[in-house]
């Protein structure tokens, strides 16, 4: 994401960049959004991200917009253009009565076409640096794991640290379990097991943690969904993080503590990478 | 708040309605706000309100948006309005990368004058019915208190019911202490004792909130702030709720249990009333 105002961006099937100050995504974060990677002209995992945003709208009771429209538009603002980030927005729209929502919402859709993110290609080949947040993040089972747009928590995370050496800011609950990065989703590899924190209590529920989590299986791994403390994090073989625009970043460093970048990492990597070329949902 | 497109907005001072999709207010909820109530043509407790607001943005590392600049632009907004509701938003602008704030973030202010809510007289003067939320508020002792743009919590609580004789909805934190209405603070009278919930993980501390403490000094109750159950609440001789726009509404029913509305209530009620006739806040 950047200040450029040169940003373009389709607002409700316009190109238009500006959204009325009475929508209640500004009001209240009452709505959701999806980060895409776009390569090739293709935006990756698409079918990925619609049912997520599907499940998400169903979450919060706000209607589904409709995929194929939503393509469409997309299609419109990625002409000419091989790589780049789609940013899509969906908000319950206007109306209502303060918390109480309209009762026949109409969704606003917002579609931005940001610059490609500019990550040090070393950050995916040999690893990265993170760090450990104060800030931490609340039990909310009914929107845990929803991309929605009350993100407070991951700002103040951030805000806890300029050195430009430190990737990404790793946030736990407040029993004290690790969840994900303030942007990314967390892994661990230990022995045969390969762990991520379970999102039912928080945290943001990513596409390539979605992605790792079936590509594990067939790289015969042993899967497993649980909390996670900062111990098991010391003690494991492998770290890593994932999310649509870094991929897979190996952990390499947290305070004193380090790890390898590691086997897994690397064939998780290169199956990631499989899936990007292989990836014709956007072929529809 | 209303549906009404004919809302007055000024936006950075301009007679806009519109603000740039890529404010973080939308992005990310990454701002505050203010719901103001205006009377005689005075928004009342303005000091206290701007107030409020500058702890908010210290708290979100947010510059501080000038007052009297706010004040110049209301006076603007109301000419010729005696009664309404105004809505202030600041937001930490533009900028950014991710959740990363901007370096030199320039807020951007928003001013809406909406009319006035038509709740009926009989709630100040009968009490009102409420209901327990499924829905909880989540800790987080850096944003309790403040009343940022994150309204998920709220939205999904005000979600769970449409029986209009409800006016409002009372949510617990997850240790089942009850915290706040969805959009109101909660006091009980028992005995001599005035009580109301310590916000210090989850809630917003409302203006109101705030004047009923240091009345009820003056009144000669005594006053505590401290986690209440709903065993308390079911025990207490009265219960009232508290916000800007509605004042004080007795509480005289929760499911099968109810109560009176008391004199407590009454003596605050007039209290308030005192106050806002008196409030030379708004003639600096």
């Amino acid at each position: 994401m950047t200040t450029d105002t040169t940003i373009p961006v389709l607002i409700n099937g316009a190109a238009e960049d500006r959204i009325s100050s009475l929508d209640r995504g500004l009001l209240y974060g009452d709505g959701l959004f999806e980060t895409i990677a776009v390569a090739d002209g293709r935006p990756v995992f698409w079918s990925r991200h619609m049912a997520r945003l599907q499940a998400g709208s169903e979450r919060l009771g706000i209607p589904c917009v409709d995929a194929d429209r939503l393509a469409e538009e997309a299609r419109g603002l990625l002409q000419g253009v091989e790589r780049c980030i789609l940013k899509i927005i969906v908000t319950r729209g206007t109306g209502g009565r303060g918390y109480r929502a309209p009762t026949d919402p109409q969704p606003t859709r917002i579609i931005q076409r940001h610059p490609w993110a500019d990550y040090p290609a070393s950050c995916t080949e040999q690893g990265v640096r993170v760090r450990l947040c104060e800030q931490r993040l609340g039990t909310d089972p009914l929107l845990a794991g929803v991309k929605h747009l009350n993100r407070l928590e991951q700002i103040l995370a951030r805000q806890e640290w300029t050195d430009p050496e430190i990737m990404e800011g790793l946030m736990a609950d407040w029993q004290g379990n690790l969840v994900e990065g303030t942007m990314s989703n967390l892994f661990v590899v230990q022995g045969p097991v390969l762990a991520t924190p379970d999102l039912g209590r928080c945290g943001v529920a990513g596409i390539v943690r979605g992605v790792v989590i079936e590509l594990a299986e067939e790289l015969g791994l042993s899967l497993a969904v649980r909390d996670l403390t900062l111990t098991a994090l010391r003690a494991a073989d492998e770290v890593f993080l994932t999310n649509s625009v870094i991929g897979i970043w190996p952990v390499i460093r947290l305070d004193d503590h380090s790890w390898r970048r590691g086997q897994v990492a690397r064939q998780l990597q290169e199956g990631l990478a499989g899936l990007h070329r292989g990836d014709e949902q956007w072929q529809h």
